[in-house]
């Protein structure tokens, strides 16, 4: 092939290649409509291929193509959370949120629908999928606090604000992005301190963190 | 028909009470298991009546009656949020949430369906009713706080901690109902102060009821 040869409708792609190609394109068409309103058609058109050859690659229709979607975006998630475990820990929490506020930005109306249910498409295993990054979430807290043995109140506190922290995008996709998404991060990382400590009066392993967020400068 | 008569199996009621006394049974049985492992034989069994008279009532069978048993139980939970506005409003929130706390021990497994969804029978309907639920509280809390007109951050503040409530009292239950019952009711309400504390840094609004709060040990 000459550096000027267009590129073929078909060009041949591997099996994976392809398989990517079609997540791709479903993925961004359900990040701006909800399931119910993405048919194969819509995606078939969107990768510019044919609706037989995206019935080859997921032969259980639309249900399975959603959720190796999903199961793409929550991988894609979870990448979020990667963050060296240097320096002090609320710049990390900081940066993290800003790379997951990214994400719920320009995944917007797909990321509505993976997380609010009611979805024609939900079932057990979406459901999992989606539990399954809000555990990761809090694994990877649990890592940068240092803290190999939660206690249920701190397991329980982390938990409660990822719930919280999950509100505040639905509701902040649903108000026009306000507040800017950089006073969001650190409100948020404000309340992740504020709940911390509230649940130091009451549990001795989360007082000790909080003092240790507190000398320095965490 | 004398006091010593004994009730017949099949006693007569009204359309109304024969429906309340079919819904009650559903909600028990809702409350301690899955939906998807209620069947119409069951509620009939635990009404003492037969699956004909079920179907008579609720024509759509299960998910018909699931929907209403759904209905009932958020009628009954929004129950929970009636409190007088009278006296410190801290107070109040404690009681709301002693009735709250007691409806999430009353229906468990059911309480944990309703919320976690997943369900088979999970629709856009019964994700509106939990919603509607949410909606009320949050209506409840800028009542009680004498806000006829909340802005976006108090709005948001209030919507997560709500969240953050329910994701506690699904953890409550997934940890055999530890912290006790009084110690997660004073918990959660000192984290709706710590979190209100947060926004009043960002908002004046908000800043005007930590005060008021704080000024009349509120």
């Amino acid at each position: 092939m000459t550096p000027q040869a267009p590129t073929p409708a078909y060009r041949r792609l591997s099996v994976e290649e392809r398989r990517a190609q079609l997540l791709d394109a479903a993925l961004s068409l359900f990040a701006h409509r909800v399931p119910e309103d993405v048919s194969l058609d819509d995606v078939a058109e969107a990768a510019g291929v044919s609706r037989p050859l995206v019935y080859r690659y997921f032969p259980g229709g639309k249900q399975q193509l959603y959720e190796a979607a999903l199961r793409s975006a929550a991988e894609e998630l979870q990448h979020c959370f990667d963050e060296p475990r240097e320096g002090p820990v609320k710049p990390r929490l900081a940066r993290a949120l800003d790379r997951y506020l990214t994400f719920v930005d320009e995944h917007d109306a797909g990321f509505s629908a993976l997380l609010q249910g009611g979805s024609v498409v939900e079932t057990s295993r979406t459901t999992a999928i989606v539990d399954g990054v809000r555990r990761a979430a809090a694994e990877h807290i649990f890592r940068h606090l240092g803290v190999a043995a939660p206690g249920p109140r701190l397991r329980m506190t982390v938990r409660m604000w990822i719930t919280a922290v999950e509100a505040a995008s639905l509701i902040w996709l649903d108000e026009e992005k306000q507040p800017p998404v950089g006073e969001l991060r650190d409100w948020l990382v404000e309340q992740f301190v504020a709940v911390m400590t509230v649940t130091a009066a009451r549990d001795a392993q989360t007082a000790a963190l909080v003092a240790a967020l507190a000398s320095a400068d965490g």
